[in-house]
This record gives C-alpha cells, sequence and structure tokens, in this order.
C-alpha cells in the first residue's frame, strides 16, 4: 500500500459529515488517514473518564470503506483540566513565565504529572485498538520539541548532565567555566539557560539542547514500549518536523523508530519550493537508511506553501509534482495536512484536500487525480535511490551554530546545509545524507564516492578519524569554512583551524574575515567569495584557487590535497549558488560520479528509485527528455524510446527497460 | 455655543499662572476647558482624604471669566496610594506581569478596589459640582481601553461568557474546541488569553476582546448614572480614542452616552493628514447618528502632528483648517490637548495653544484668529451632513483580522476602511459610516444609495438579510474580499467565500492567492491588482473586469449581480488608490450619486453641514470654486456669487442662498 | 614603564601553559597583564573557603619574569554558590524578572549580601596581595554598569532621593507629579521604573539613573579604601566602559580614582574606527584632566573591531596605530583584552594577542614588533596634550535624550557629540572635552578658546552662569540645538527655547520642526539641514545663515552674538558632517585657533603629546607630511628635516628639535 491520505479531525465535525467524508475519501483514491492525534480533550474529557465510543465508530466506518488507520496518542495537547490539576506539568520559560492552555503543546515533558498523564490515555488507547484491523502504524505523540525551564527539567537535566559528564570538575572543564567565574561547586547550582544578564555559556545552551532531544526521546520511547507491548506487529511512529530551530536530533532518534516519518513544508513561492522538497525527502531518506532509506512523508501541505507572511496557493499540478518527489525520494506515500479544512481554530485557513469551499474545488479535483496515478504506482515504487554523493549533517554543530557571539551574525547552518545540496541537486546529482556524529559513521561513508562538510563546526576524534579513513581509502572530501572547529563539548581545537582536519586538508587558518552582507571578495578564477573568507596557509595541500583581493589577495583560498588514495578539498571563502555549483562540479568529474540523467531541459529534475526514473518538469514549457532506452510509462502503459516530452508542470514516473 | 478650548491643568500651575490662563483665553475666545482628568492625586491625595479648595478656585474663577468646564472624573489614573492599598488593583499582562504605577491607567477595570475608589471620586465631585453653574459637560474617565489578564478578570470573564453563551456546551461549539484538544469541562478552565505555547485560539481572543469593551463600557455606566442622578441635566461623555488598536466598540459604546466625545490625533505630515481628519469626523458622526450626526471633537494637537517617530509642527493655518473640517462634519466645537504645555512629565514636549515659549508664539496667534472664526460661526453651524454613500465599520472583523495565521500578514482592516474612505472623499462625495454589526442596521441603510464594505470579514444571518433587503430595494452594495467569511463567532461559513453573500453577489471563490507587498496582477481593463487575488467563480454575477494574469488568467475579477432593484458589487482584487476611486465613481455614477461640489480645483475639498458648505485649500496655491448660486462669506458677510477664490492653506465657510 | 600587555586568565589554562604564556609575553615586551578579572569562583570556589595558592603562583612566576601586574577584584561575577546561598542578591528587570548566573554580572549592588560578599573576597585579595612585588594597579570590579529594579533597590532609591530633595513636596515639584496623578504622598510608594501601562515619568527615570551611578560608584569606593587601607602606595582604578548605553557618570567618578582607566571598542570597520579611536582617547583624556589628563587604556581588542554582526579582522598595521594612537592621546599603555584566546565560554572568538592558532599568527607578529616600538618610547611619551577647542559632555543630557516621548525619535546624543569630534577631528585641532555639569566647569573653561555644546539638554543656573562668563572673557562658545532647554531636574526652562541661553546666545526658539531622516532644508549659504529645523528669532544676535526653504524660509538658522570679549555661536539646524566641519574651521578662524600639524596628506592624522608628535597615515598610499623643523624619529633615532615620509597604515612619533 502507498500511503495516501491525511490528518482527519472527525471531532470537529458531525457525524453526518463522516458519511460524506469517507464516500469522499473513496472517491479520491485515499488510503489512510491520522485520527486522533489532538483529541485528548475529546477522548478524555475529564480526569480518568474516557470517551471512545466516537473514536470506536469512525474506525469502524473507515474499516468499513476500505480505509487504514495511522492513529495517534493525543499526547502533544493536554487537555485544560489538566493545567488545572497539574499546574507544576506547564513549561515554563527563560523568564520564568509558566505557560497555560489555550494553544497546544502545553506540557513539560520532565513532570512527572504529564508522563503519567500521557502514559495513561497510550495505554487506553494500546488496550483498545491495538488489534483492530484498521490500525496501520501507532503515530506517537506530534512534532516532539517542547522545552521547558522549570525546577522539574532542571532536576532532569542534572541527572542526564551526571551520566554525560561523570563528575562535576569534569562538567566544570567540558564547559570552561573558568571563563566569567562560573565554576559549579555543587550539582544543585545548576538550572537550564534561564534569563541572565548578558551572553549565557554557550557549552550549557549546547548541553541543555542535548538533554532536551534526549528527555523527548525518552517520552517518545516510553509510549513506544508500551504500543509495542499491546501488539507487537503493529509498527510505530512519531512525525518527525524539519525547520529552522529544531529541538530534536532526529539522526539519533530515528534508531528508536520503527518508520522515519516527517513533516516537511516548503516554505518558497518559486522554483525553491521544489529544491526545498528535495532536500527535506533526501534528509528523511538519510535518517531512514536503517529502513533502505524508506520513509513516510506524514504532512505536508496539499494546495498551500506557507511562505513567511502569506499562504501561498499551489498553481495546478504543484500538489501532484510535489507529491511524486518524495514518493521517488523514498517515501512510503503522501499524506496532508489535512483532510478538511476545519471551520475555526487557531489553523483554519490551512491547507486541505477538502476546503472550505468543499470539494468542488481545484484541490479536490487536483487530489482525485493524484489518487488515481497513486494507485497506478503502488507495487511499482519500491526499492532504494541509489547515490555517489553525501552531505553531512549534525544536529549539535547546528545547535552550537546558533549561539550568541559567533564572528558573524548571520553564519546560517541550516541555509550552508541547503545551499550545497541545492548545488547538487541543480547538478542532477543524486544526494544522500550522512551524520558524522553517529557512531556508524565509519561504515556509512563506504558507500560514497564523495562526501561534502558544510559547517561542520563540531566534530569528535573518533568521526574526524572515520573521515580521514574515507579519504584514505579513496574518498573525495570538500570541507567548507567553519568545520572542525571545535570538539564535541565546543571547546576550540588549538593551533590554528579548522583543527580536526588540518593533517587532512593540508591548510592552517590563523584569521577569519567574515564579509557583511552583499561585501564580496575576488577570487583569481574569476569567481567571487560571499560572506565569508579566511587568512588559509598551506601544509601540504596544493592550491587550487587565491583570494585575489582586500589584505587576502594571493592567499590560498581553496586547496586540495592528496591523502592516501583520496582527495580532501577545502572550500575557505562563501561562494554564491552558481559558483558553488561549478566547484561541485568538478569535484565530480575529477570521482567520476555523473548525474542521474544527463541533458535534462532547464527547470527539469530527475529522480531514479529502485527501477523507476521519475521526471519533473517545473517549467512552464514543455521539454523532452533523452532516454538511455526504451521505457515504459507507468500510469499509461505507454512504451517510449529515445526520449520523452513532458508537459509544463508535469511528472511522470517511467520504468526503463 | 461651540467648544473651543482644550484640557486644562491649573494642578501643574502655581496659581499666578491661572491669572493669566484666564486673560489669554479671554483673549483667544476659549469658550470651554476640561479639568481634572489627571487630577485624582490631587483631589484624593490619600485613600479617603479629599481635597477639592484648588479645584473650587479655578471652577469659580473660570465661571467669573465666562468660561464652561467639561469635568472630568479622574479615574483613568489611580494615585500611587492605590497601588500600595490594593495591589490586586493593578492590571496584569499576558506574561503575568502586574504592572505598577509610575505612568497612567494603571488599573484593573475588573478589580472591585478599583471600581469602589473609582466610585468614590465620581461620587465626591458629582457631589460637589453636579450643579456648578460652569459646569457644561462631564467627561468620564479618559480614552477607555486598559487591558489586564488577572484572575478577577478571569472571573467577570467567565461571568460575561456564560451570559453570552449560555452553556459550555455552546461556548465549546463556539470556539471549535475540539480544534488542538481545547475542550473545556469546566468554567473555572476558561482564563483570558494568556502567555501560551503557539498560537491561541482566536475565537477565544475574539471574546475576550468583546468581554473587555463591554466590561470597560460597565465600568462607565456606573459612573454616568452616579452623575446622572446628581444632576439630570447635564449631559455625560467620555471621550473616544480612535486608533489602530482600539479595545472598545464604540458603535455600541455610542448608545450610552449624551454627547459621543472623540480624541483625534492625525498622523502623516502630508496630505494624508487631512484626509485622516475627514475619515475621523465621519466615523465619529456614524457613532453619533442618534444625535442627529452631531458629536464633540474632545481632543486633538493644535501645534502638531504625531507622525511616527517625529512631532511635526503644523504649518500656518493648519490648526485652522483642520478645526474647521472637524466643526463641518458635525462637531459641536473644536477641543485641544492641551491648553498650555507643561513643564515636565512624560508628555512635556506635546502640543498645546499655550506652548513653552508662551502665548508670543505662532500657535497662540493663530489661535487667536481661529476663535475670532469661531466665534463668528457660532450659532450658524448646525444641522445635519447629507450624505448618499456609507460605509461599513465593524469593530469585531477588525479584532478578529488582528488575529495571527491569517492568509497574509499584512491584512489590515484600518487600512482598507481608510483606503475606501479616501477614495470616495479624493472623489469630493459625502460619506457616512453605517455599522453592520447593530440592531438597527435595516434601518439605517435605507439612507443610502451606496454602501461599500471592505473588509467586513464576520457578519451575522440577520445583518446578511439586511444587506440583501437594501440591494433588494434599489440599493447599490459594494463588498470587498474577505468580507462574509465567518459567523460573528469566527466560524467559517462553508461551501466557498464569501459565505454570507454568495447568494447576493452571485459569486463563489474557491483559492484565495494573496500578493506579496509590491507583487501586482493585471486586470483586463488596463488596472492593476495589488495584496490580493483570488479565484472566482460567477453564480448569476455579470463579470466586468477579469483578472488577465498569473493562474487566474480569464478569471472574473470585479462582478455585478443585479438583485431586486439593486445590484451587488464584488472587487475581488485589491486595488491602489486610483483605481478603487475610479471603480467607486462608476458605482456612484451607476446610482446617481454625485459629489459636494463639482469642479472642485485641485487639493480642494467641500463640505457641506447644515445650510453651510465649507471650502478648503489644502495646496500651496490660490484657487477659484465654482458656486452653484449666490451666497455670502459668514465670517466676513461678504456676498459672493458664481465662484469663490481661497487662498493657499485657506478654509471659509459660505452660506448659499 | 608603559603599561603593555592585557587580561590574562591563567584559570582557564592548565599550568603548563603559563610557562608558555610568560615566555610569550617576555618575547613580545609584554610589560603588565590584568589578573583574576572573572576568577572569584576559582578564589572562593565555595562561600567562604579560599584558594590563592594558584593566584600566588601566578604572580610569582609573572615577577620572576618582570611583568607587572593589575590586580582586579573579581567582584563583577558572583559564583554560582552565590546564587543559591542570597537569591536576593541577583539583579531584577523591569518586569520583575530575577535573573540568574550563567553569564556574568549577575548581582544586585545594592543588595547587602552582595555588597557583604565582595567586601569579603576584596578584603581577602587587599591582605594578601597589597604588597606583592609585581603588584602596580588595583583593578576594582570589571565595568560597572549592572542595573537591578529590586525591592532592595528600592529602598536604597528612596534614601538617595531623600537626600536629593530633601522632602516628597520638593520630589513631587522636581518630578512634576501633577503630571497624570503620580503626586507620592509616602515615601514608601516610590520604587524604581518599573513595568507600568504606558510612558514612564522621564524625571523619575533620569533621577534612577543618576541614583544607579552614585550607587555603583558607593560599592567602588568600599572596595577601593578597603584596598587602599591595604597599602596606600598601590593606586587603584576601575574600568570604564564607553558606549552607546552607559550606567555611570564616569566624570563625576573620576574624581574617585587614582588612574582613569578605560575600555574602548572602536566599532566600525572603516576610516571610522579610526575616528572612534581619537574620540574615546580625547574623552578618557577629559575624565582624567585632575592626572594632568594622563589614563590607561586597559582594555581594546588588539586584533578584532566588533563591527554590528561581523568580527572584523584589522588590516596589518591597524592594532599598532590603535595603539599609539591612544597613547598620543594621553594613555599610559595599551592594554587589551585579551592575552590568550580561551577554548571555551561565551567571548571565545573575542580578540587576542595569543588567538587560537597560537604565536605563529598575524596577530602575535605585530604585537612583537609594536612591543619594540613602545618600549622605544618608553620615558618619552610623557606630559600633556595641549588643546584649544573643547567639547561639552554631560551624562546626564544624554540619559535625558534617551526617554520616550521626545519631539524626534532619531535625537541622538552620542551621535551628536560624535560628530561634532569628527568635525574637529578631521580638521586637526586638538580637542578636548569639560563636563558642564560639574562644580569645577568654570575654571576649567578658562583653557579654551572655543567650546562647542552639542545637546547640552539639561543646565543648572551655575553652569549656565560660568558658560556665560566664559564667553564674557573673550571665548567663542558654540551652541546647537536642544540645548539650553530644561533644569537639571529635566523641568523645561519657560519662554522660549534655548531657555539657559536665551540671553548669551540672543536668540529665542519658538518652534521645533524636526526633520524626517533623509529630508533636507536649504540654507541661504548653500549648506543644506539635516534632521532638525527649527523657528528662530533673533534678539541681539548677528544672522549669519538663513533657512532657504520650507515655511522658515528666511528665517535665522545660524547666529552669532557678541557678549562681554567673545562670541556665542547659535546653530539651529542639524549639519551634514562636511557643513559642519566648515562651519567650525570658521569659527576657529575668528577664535585663531589653528590645527596641530597644517597641510597634512588625506586620511594623514597628527596628534602631540608633551614633545612628541605622532604622525598617522590611514589611507593606502604613502604620504610626505611638511614639518615645521627638524626632528628625530624616536624609535630609530633617525633625523629628520623638511618633511617626513609615512608608509600607507604607518604611524611613527618624532620629536620635534
Amino acid at each position: 500500500m502507498l500511503f495516501f491520505g491525511g490528518d482527519y479531525n472527525p471531532e470537529q465535525w458531525p457525524e453526518e459529515v463522516w458519511v460524506e467524508d469517507v464516500a469522499l475519501m473513496r472517491q479520491a483514491g485515499v488510503t489512510a488517514v491520522s485520527l486522533g492525534v489532538f483529541a485528548w480533550s475529546q477522548l478524555e474529557p475529564e480526569e480518568g473518564r474516557f470517551e471512545f465510543g466516537w473514536l470506536d465508530r469512525i474506525m469502524d466506518r473507515l474499516h468499513a470503506g476500505g480505509i487504514k488507520v495511522v492513529l495517534a496518542t493525543p499526547t502533544a495537547s493536554p487537555p485544560p483540566w489538566f493545567t488545572l490539576a497539574h499546574p507544576e506539568g506547564l513549561p515554563v520559560t527563560t523568564d520564568g513565565v509558566r505557560l497555560t492552555h489555550g494553544s497546544r503543546d502545553t506540557y513539560c515533558v520532565s513532570a512527572p504529572a504529564y508522563r503519567a498523564a500521557a502514559r495513561r490515555i497510550a495505554a487506553e488507547l494500546a488496550g483498545r485498538y491495538a488489534r483492530h484491523p484498521a490500525l496501520a502504524l501507532w503515530h506517537v505523540h506530534n512534532e516532539y520539541g517542547t522545552d521547558c525551564r522549570c525546577d522539574l527539567t532542571a532536576a532532569s537535566f542534572r541527572g542526564w548532565l551526571e551520566k554525560r559528564h561523570g563528575s562535576l570538575d569534569a562538567l566544570n572543564e567540558a564547559w570552561t567555566t573558568t571563563f566569567w567565574s562560573q565554576r559549579y561547586s555543587d550539582w544543585a547550582q545548576i538550572t537550564p539557560p534561564r534569563a541572565t544578564q548578558y551572553l549565557p555559556n554557550p557549552a550549557h545552551v549546547l548541553d541543555f539542547r542535548r538533554f532536551l532531544s534526549d528527555e523527548l526521546l525518552g517520552a517518545f520511547v516510553e509510549q513506544r514500549d508500551l504500543l509495542r507491548a499491546a501488539n507487537p506487529d503493529v509498527p510505530i511512529t512519531t512525525n518527525f518536523v524539519q525547520g529552522g530551530w529544531v529541538s530534536v536530533d532526529h539522526a539519533r532518534w530515528a534508531a528508536e523508530l520503527d518508520v522515519v516519518a516527517v513533516d516537511h513544508y516548503p516554505a518558497a513561492a518559486d522554483d525553491e519550493a521544489e529544491a526545498e522538497t528535495a532536500f527535506g525527502g533526501d534528509l528523511a531518506r538519510g535518517w531512514a537508511h536503517r529502513d533502505g532509506g524508506e520513509w513516510l512523508l506524514m504532512e505536508t501541505a496539499p494546495n498551500l506553501i506557507y511562505t513567511p507572511g502569506r499562504m501561498h496557493a499551489k498553481e495546478p499540478g504543484r500538489l501532484t509534482r510535489h507529491s511524486l518527489n518524495y514518493l521517488a525520494r523514498g517515501s512510503r506515500g503522501a499524506m496532508y495536512f489535512q483532510w478538511r479544512q476545519p471551520r475555526g481554530g487557531a489553523e483554519l485557513f490551512h491547507s486541505a484536500l477538502v476546503p472550505h469551499a468543499g470539494p468542488d474545488s481545484p484541490v479536490f479535483r487536483e487530489a482525485i487525480g493524484l489518487g488515481r496515478t497513486l494507485k497506478a504506482l503502488t507495487g511499482k515504487v519500491a526499492g532504494p535511490v541509489v547515490a555517489d554523493v553525501a552531505v553531512g549533517w549534525d544536529a549539535p554543530s547546528w545547535w552550537a551554530l546558533q549561539a550568541g557571539g559567533l564572528p558573524a551574525a548571520e553564519i546560517d547552518y541550516l541555509a550552508g546545509v541547503r545551499q550545497v545540496h541545492r548545488a547538487l541537486y541543480r547538478s542532477g546529482f543524486a544526494t544522500d545524507f550522512v551524520f558524522p556524529g553517529l557512531d556508524e559513521i565509519g561504515a556509512r561513508l563506504r558507500s560514497y564516492r564523495i562526501v561534502v562538510l558544510p559547517f561542520l563546526y563540531l566534530v569528535s576524534d573518533a568521526s574526524a578519524a572515520a573521515l580521514r579513513d574515507f579519504v584514505a581509502g579513496g574518498g573525495h572530501l570538500v570541507v567548507g569554512h567553519l568545520s572542525g572547529i571545535a570538539d564535541p563539548a565546543g571547546r576550540i581545537r588549538l593551533g590554528g583551524y579548522p583543527g580536526a582536519f588540518r593533517d587532512l586538508l593540508g591548510v592552517r587558518v590563523v584569521e577569519w574575515r567574515p564579509l557583511a552582507p552583499g561585501a564580496t571578495i575576488a577570487l583569481d578564477d574569476g569567481e567571487q567569495g560571499v560572506r565569508w573568507s579566511e587568512r588559509v596557509e598551506t601544509a601540504g595541500a596544493a592550491t587550487l584557487v587565491r583570494y585575489a583581493g582586500d589584505v587576502l589577495a594571493g592567499a590560498p583560498a581553496i586547496t586540495r590535497n592528496r591523502y592516501g588514495s583520496g582527495s580532501a578539498w577545502y572550500v575557505s571563502p562563501g561562494l554564491d549558488d552558481d559558483a558553488l555549483r561549478r566547484l561541485l562540479d568538478r569535484v565530480a568529474a575529477e570521482a567520476g560520479v555523473a548525474p542521474v540523467l544527463p541533458g535534462l531541459p532547464p527547470r527539469f529534475e530527475a529522480v531514479r528509485r529502485g527501477e523507476l526514473l521519475f521526471l519533473f518538469n517545473h517549467g512552464d514549457v514543455p521539454g523532452t527528455v533523452p532516454l538511455p532506452g526504451p521505457a515504459r510509462v507507468v500510469v499509461s502503459g505507454r512504451e517510449v524510446s529515445g526520449s520523452l516530452t513532458v508537459q509544463p508542470g508535469g511528472a511522470t514516473a517511467i520504468r526503463l527497460e
């Protein structure tokens, strides 16, 4: 089965609407819906009193309609009664403000009262529905990520720190508490980062973010184990959220999930939305590498793109293109937020398959067509996406680069990784993500010919060694500035940047010269540096490109170090998209890595998954793709050979014979 | 009597200044001053101890000088002793911060201690001055609008909600609390909107704003009744404030006032200040419709315009022009903030008739001339302003559109209404305001030939029916986008926008496509849409203008539906000022509505009130106005016929013979 | 000895690094380091338990290496144990949030527990090290300036107010509490300014800032007296911080210090950094006038400039140029923050002489050369900087102009003073600062021929009289707008601006017309006014320049009043840099004041201190300076005559024979 459907909230509607819903779902070919994500106050209207009748009825009705259920535990939004009964279970801000109900996510994950309440409702659901024939997947909670700074959190944080650091001396050393007289002489002195006079200690903040990720994971695992005990055959997931401020380290969490599920909301109205879609899908596939790269798109907006400040209605065909793109990049289907647009509530204008206007609407009509396409693809979309190139992703490095006091305020980890991915995407290379912070990194690297590391600011000795082995064994490593700077505690590796990689790269950086927004620095190959420059000294590396302006004129800018059987490239300046793409094309050429399908027309995209080749025309003119051999269009069954024309805005999947 | 004067704070000055003040007032022709607005700490320096001697003396002195008193109850600013005695009477922010004294408006209107203290000082003033011969008008409080989120407010809010919704089930239904698990199982769970994790429930926020307006009104009524009891012959008012964030629903309040009084501060340095003046005056007149449209300008800045970030000194003549403009639009006079500029305090640079420089100053000299003009107009400025066009104004719609989570962050209710008014103002049409949310809307609509509804987002079934009747009876209705979307609880009217008006307009909108700032969309009449576009389907309406660009090319943009004897126009795109003006001119032409005086020179304005015609030259060159017949200049008594020349910056009132 | 060195934090490093540190210091010619600034938690790891062993060892080691110690009391950053033991000693924000440790400066200076703890650690240090042979200077605390609004602060504030105002009636009068009903009837009603509903009383805020400065000074004096008692021969300082928001009135503090020490961090990447350096040095010298203008640069960033949002690496030679510039302007040396860049902590990327890259780095290499230069200058850099021009500086005026509710939001005291200084700097005039708010102002003024007063908003009668005497005695006074407006309590001087100076200037301003950013107003000498214009009437003054545009056309703009033997100029409009410079050049010509060295090439600077003339080439081409006679280059001993060529980026000191 391909998952096709979305979040469904029957509790918002009278039961006569349910009848229409199931009929419309069948019309659209919906195969699965997510139930109960925010239904706690409907399921347990008073503490300890449960009302499952309505859920029984809709589960049965969906089952009768042949629609599977992704059943959520509703623990992301405790009901108002929880607040009054357990005020200590509400989250507290860094300023000491205790938040209250009236929105969602109003809980402190470290509060025993919250954890007990969450276990209770999850256990009730498990007991009642674990063997319901409609149940396809458990969906624990929603978008874990809530932060709290209360005293209960402080206690839990201290426990976590004791485990991590072993002793207060070790913690003081790791956090460099000699700076600004911050040495702790008693565990009781340590709290979460809270409002203070000036800059906080970045190591304190970094460890708190690690703690928070682990603490939330603990809450997940508790529910998972309880659901698994009720029926070991039903897989369990939780929906990861991608975005500009993420509280959990998904790469570490993924090991605890049966299925990696992802909520993904591109935020650009233009072609960048497609680049974001590709990024989101590739990153999700990276997290899912234990499952052969198969994951599930749990939420995306069907007909809108939430751009900053404005909801952009997708152009005709774009819903289909986005959906097939996720599929091509490893998703087990396409689920949306949401099935039916609500009449009220904080997100009453958010996107839906059945909008306020009802089924007689552009989005529902496109959904019917998409449903047909997905049905035709069922059983045929499978198998891995094979990539020779991987990009490094490291949540702790991201967190560390969100601190204040950095050399430039504009340093943007996510933008940096996104830019590398976009360059590879535009050149048409299949691209994976790897996670240098995980223990298995050494083994993972062996699959790739090129690894690119943007902003790998924190790196352990073991990871640095694995990267050295990768290059020594013939790999091509591309390292950008601000990588290898610090150990995992955030302490600088001394003696010259990039400390962890100096020997591997054969360079030594003695001075950073970040550039102001809009400023450029000339390079001697005719390109220009942006955002960043540095004084680099080579120590073994060959200089490929030199700075040609400013006080750096003549100094190395881009270098390559032969190391074992491989090459380690250092890219000191920031580059704009085109220059970066040209550089990575050069690395690919040296490494013998080719795009998925050469010769694509402009604004075309090709993705190969298993035996299928997906082609996308994001442009507004038709384009013809040269094919490597005879092929068959999956949906129509039509045979093609030599080339295939894709209409503007179109997408198609073909099987190469 | 025409009111001419302003806020007077003798408590800030030694008594020898009072002597000069009265002499200067007489020199300027001042007829009335507002006393005691912020004098609580002078009148009741300690709880329960009163000092009225100084107020007696200045009241008597003013009376002796022939100057009337608008006597305020000083309850907008409790003295510091109140804070210490009744800390629970201070307001609390959404973050739980209890504010303290040191500014003004530091009270919680729901706190019994505050209400008791306010009643006590009001009763003392009533007892002492209700029959003072100088007393012309009671001025209760000042600019009601203070917000509080404390537990006392919560209790009062719950009482209000019980009355509004009847039951908790009804409230849950109205607020769609099934969204995000917000269902309330006990009234005690409901608080004012407070700091929470993410977006609040917009229905919760909307009801709180309605409650706050009613709660403040309750405080006003309490004082009003007490003052009225002391002497039923003295009229009672409170000063309404206009602005970008208003806490009270003036249209509803107006029914409880004897006189509608308004504080109005235009905020533009250029001609927009004059457009704002016209808007403020017309809106005030709308609120005062029960009084034949007569209201009182209680405060404006005589010599300054408070533009964002800068105090702009008015050019010579502008004080006079603004003042006469308010008069022409229904005001019973022109009162200013303030008489004498203070030496200290938070507003020490705010505007005054007697500035820091003293009477030997441009502003005081202009005031003397203005006083003479007003004296000449006394007894002649009276009667109604007659308008064929009305614009809809609805505070709850405004509040609802101040929520987060809207389709576009730039949606700006006030700007939208202002733009419609400005277009009508520039074309020279006399324009009223009507309030579709009031019960009497049906009767009110009968006076007009054209009604324009910008952003009437919330609308009840009854109001929608009244608007249908208006059109059926021959009216011309112009509806803009985002109107008729929701019921008064903020629940979307399903089936296609604009739900409440689909049948009347003969259109159905299936998709919104808000435009980014600066973006445009072509229309097939050569105009351009801005800010907003939509996918419109007609269902009976004639398409007058179509979209000509983007994915909407060819779809209806502006439509007209014949309905009964009238026409209902739908304007889907946003328009710039000129395009909107051309469209409304076209509607006016179809409706047979003409400007006040055709053929005005550029930057001229004409307003008719009763038998007088006011002419304004806001430009910097003289201009000649063609007159419909012989006339007499009121101030000079000079007869004119055929035409009248007005000097740059000048204003004049004539009586058409 | 010239001080050369910086903040040194051996507690951050293992002792083997200390050995390298002392060796490197000797290599660089370091003469002194600051120890212990943030070492409280290392010196007193638990309350009352002290660990001085490590400090003994490094003090002895430095002494053995011939390096002097500036020993700090570490009271700017109480350790975490302090928070738990004395939570009432933590600062509270205006919102009532009690801050916690985790950064620095987490103390309330009014809390007895903090004061006691600070005295205890200072006494321990005094007892142990007051006679240590390495000790050259006591460095009390660090950058005093921490604000608190707690109840302990409130109590202390009330005591201070009683002393300042004598009675509650006098306070009410000074604060104009008749405005907005703020009259206090009991001292207990007065708190620090805290979160309130709307604008606070500016007199309240102003007095709180005065109090805070005095309260912090009290804490300094307490430590100073204790250190002095331990050994009267060791001078005592604290490091003043310059910046955009300064809590202390340095001009008043300076009288309590043995040495004026200053932290100075220019914030511009371009030539403005040099103008800022000159400003910082001249202002510091002003504060140090009791010491013949000799002060000490305690901190600056050696190799970085912290521009907004970005750390800018200084170009080669710039460290040297900045350092010599401070020296030329009166500093006793050049100390840096910091010696060795830390591995962790909130400022891990801040500047250091020994950066992360180690001594094999551009900055350390330049430091070695600078050390040699300073050694050559030792014993020769001495004596006063003689200036004929002085600029007025008044912290309370600055604070008053940081209030809300001013006529224009852009009013910027610091920018105004900086602009005047920059104009004089660019014209090459030696410039001092004077402090009109100090009692000794009369005597101080006698040294100058020109005094410029930008934004001297607050002025006492006595200071106004002193300024009148200065002009009567032949001085040239230049007064800018917004000067002389209010008395020291912030009450407006009535009758026309600039109240305190109307008679001296022979003008009367009756209306302000601030200009929007980017707007200009023509002047009849071809220049343009910016930021500000006014309606000026002359009353005795000669009009030199008139406004030529807007409604002010023809009105006086720049005037000169002959008064006694001198001249008082009034400059009503804001001017851009070039126009201001031309105006001040004209005043200088009339006053017979000449630049330090005429005929300098572009981007050159000359500063004379004692017998030495310092020449700076901030440009990127060589330039030749005409010399008034034969001279000797101090460092090389080379004789030059007629002229001297300075290389791009170079600086040199010569002794004129």
